[in-house]
């Protein structure tokens, strides 16, 4: 960031009054420009003993699998988000949905938030974001070619929680980049 | 916003190709500017049978009782951001943070996140956005001085699941302001 949004001059990086740490403030009209972490919301669509998955068509990790998920928008409630992302690279419609797996990534400032729910009628196509779009059973999902750390971590709680039945919510923190090998 | 941050030229807004929602994008350089919501994080904590409560010395609601919490800060997980604020607020020290209450608020864009936990020793005191800090029975709660819906719906359904011993999370939508009457 280099100028202000409010009037065009340029931005210092200052600690406000009252403030403990810095931040990009107008050294023309002292407008404070807080930054803050983004959400990034998403699903696990199941349907009968599959789950949802789409190869992604853009960056980062082109043609890796991911589930459905993007940046929460302004005006919508988290599972919507999660819902509009699914609709949006999957073409898939949700319902029941229940938040499974919240991921703290401090280092890049973002927050996941992917909600467990049920995929009407298993039907799904290819949106604009996604090269492919399939259902996997646990054994068929292409492990070596997962998109990102939350996504493998998220799959992966699933299928031990449907062997018991359970699906309890959990917090975790990712602390480091895992690159994910290409088979 | 008005000005790019990049170089500081006027903005405008229009959909961005490939996209679906207007964006203020820079006339000069091109460069869109995504406005996302923001995250609030705050804690429950808990000693004993009592829930500790800042009286906010800053508008909005001055004067009014709230739980600790605030914006989540860039490189910060949740909990960290929930236990910072309580430092902040009330000058306690949390341990054991369970997520309890997911708030969406879609009409100003935000996500509220409430962590349950237990208060170290019992032991708080005033922080500058703070008047008074105190630990609350639920009987002795002034619930008409409660500064925010989302403090009230957390501390009305915490009694609720403490008689019951079980604390399931929920996630919620506000929908409207609900002014609190001051007494």
């Amino acid at each position: 960031m280099k100028f202000c949004t409010s009037c065009g001059s340029a931005v210092e990086l200052r600690i406000p009054e009252g403030d403990d740490r810095e931040r990009y403030v107008c050294v023309s009209c002292d407008f404070i420009h807080y930054v803050n972490p983004r959400i990034i919301v998403g699903c696990l669509p199941v349907y009968e003993d599959k789950v949802l998955l789409c190869k992604r068509a853009i960056e980062p990790r082109y043609g890796y699998w991911t589930l459905p998920a993007g940046f929460m928008e302004n005006g919508e409630t988290t599972g919507e988000g999660a819902a509009r992302e699914t609709w949006e690279e999957a073409r898939g419609r949700v319902r029941n949905l229940e938040l499974y797996r919240v991921f703290d990534v401090p280092y890049i400032s973002q927050v996941y938030m992917f909600y467990r729910c049920d995929l009407e009628r298993g039907e799904h196509a290819v949106g604009p974001e996604s090269l492919e779009t399939d259902l996997y059973t646990e054994d068929a999902i292409p492990w070596e070619e997962i998109a990102f750390p939350v996504v493998r971590e998220t799959l992966k709680d699933y299928f031990e929680d449907r062997r018991r039945g359970e699906y309890p919510l959990a917090v975790e923190e990712i602390k480091f980049r895992r690159p994910a090998p290409k088979s």
